[in-house]
């Protein structure tokens, strides 16, 4: 096994192809992005992934920009790289302002901060939040 | 040093009041939460902490429902009990509903899903996000 | 102290000379990685590491190519761009298969997101898995 | 929003019994386990990841165990109690005899050991994993 | 597969007896720590962890106060409850003052934050650090 | 939102000048590194941040090295490649040897093995260390 390579359109089954078509219809892109491409190694994943992401990331009782603000939050806390590329990308196109993403990342770097003095200051669960 | 013990208000000194007061009349409570309590162990790290959440939690380009869900995000990504349990009662508190809160736990898991994806598979950044 | 830089064997001293050579003779390598080479900088971390990796890595209970799909799936849940590369290739060494490589990145996917739902919901352990 | 709190099989609505039911019967069980039942007050979320879950570790190119012991792997990595617990018992009912569990733990443990040697070298990709 | 259960002194083998007499011996105490009790479930990995924590953790060109802070730190960035009581005590044993306690745990927290200030502004290494 | 941009000094405001100046006077340099470049997107950020840093990593009860090690643990430990750049320069400028840069790592390597195994065998607390 070498190196995970992209699938593109061309050469892909006609299942994938199904699938990069949602996500293109869906989403009105060109072409799907690398992540989609990476995954269409592995169809079953492919397919389940966007159907869940499709369900999980359309407008609900949260709004679309919040959810991608949320999206962001987690993958800055872990670091991934793409994730941080293309979720920035993905909630300003979703009307995220650069006010607005200074704020976020600020809020993300503080809960960082002070789940580390919970952790070292061993703070037990107030009453009422346990309840 | 035995385990850290929390620092009662009556037990606290003239600066440290200062702080939980500040807490109480800013937040609207009665007492101040055991975070809080704990870090007073440290006084310059509760009054530094309180002025930086303070600042970063107070509603601007984003409100206050969004900023405490950001937290919770956050918190749960990083499996911090206290920090879940308290975020989740002040989100709540903010405005957050069940369901906003269902959502919100699911983007949560999606984005950590995702992540490790992106990882595994070592997706390249698409050019259109690195601009 | 400037950036680590990899300790080449030409420039070895004769004890690091003696895990390189137990590291090539075990697996059947002509040099070894820079792993290795970088982790030269500290002797005793260099040889007390290998010895642990040789020991926890050799087939016993679990063969071979499962202990290198573990790894891997630990790395790629810690975002170790090095350690994913490495194993994916170590693990591919030892026989899995890109089937197998799609089927383990599923799994690490949808345990980080589970354990983040776990999180969320606060879901306290059921008694049966507690004895 | 207080704390969550359970969904029992005699409060469910017929679309969660339906779930419900189905995990029962999937897994041989007389009730579904804790996670489900938390994870039932956001319905969408219980029906798609039980759908996720029963496609990712149904046996495939690696089998029950396999996928179980990896599931344990990533949920020792992020400390997530609960989920440690459950999967223990889920790998040791598919087969993980106590000595596979010990091994296990050991590569695990290896894991985050060596991919923090490499973070803190800053050690470069071989060319040869890159390709 | 039950619970993993401490193996105490009494029920050990002459193996485990040999390792827990040794870090009795080493640390001067009267009976080794729940760590090492459960650890002995797995000989190999019992004696491996012990013979390297002992060789890591020894003063050498950092004293032992300073490891045992360091460990500290590491413990409370990944949440590890057990590892965050144990290794406070430790380090408070080896010279510890509450005063460095408080400054040891705000400097994780604020090197948790800007942490992820760079991943969110996905900031490039600057030249003079990358040589 | 594109791609977050460095802010230079000569396209500055006034009061991210003024955070700029006392950067470079404080540490005495004739630039600041890119982290508060990037930074300066946020400017309420750039300057709470800032204060705070100075404020942490100020010697106290513990000394510049010590702090810088730590905050170097903490950043090697989430794998965070800028931050583990910029403080492996900052604790060797505050005079951290190459030896003690090496066991420094071998303790935070030890730590995040050692804290998995804690995970993994869920050992419970000692009496001796939670009072």
């Amino acid at each position: 096994m070498s190196k995970p390579q992209p699938i593109e359109y061309a050469d892909a089954s006609p299942e994938t192809r199904a699938v990069f078509d949602d996500i293109k219809t869906s989403r009105n892109l060109k072409d799907v992005n690398n992540f989609w491409k990476y995954l269409a190694n592995d169809p079953k994943s492919l397919k389940r992934t966007w159907e869940s992401v499709k369900e999980v990331m359309a407008p609900g009782a949260l709004d679309a920009v919040t959810k991608e603000m949320v999206y962001l939050a987690v993958s800055v806390t872990n670091n991934c790289g793409y994730c941080i590329a293309s979720h920035s990308a993905a909630a300003a196109k979703a009307g995220m302002t650069k006010e607005q993403f200074g704020e976020l990342i600020a809020v993300v770097g503080m809960a960082n901060e002070t789940n580390r003095l919970v952790n070292g200051y061993r703070v037990p669960i107030d009453p009422a939040f346990d309840k």
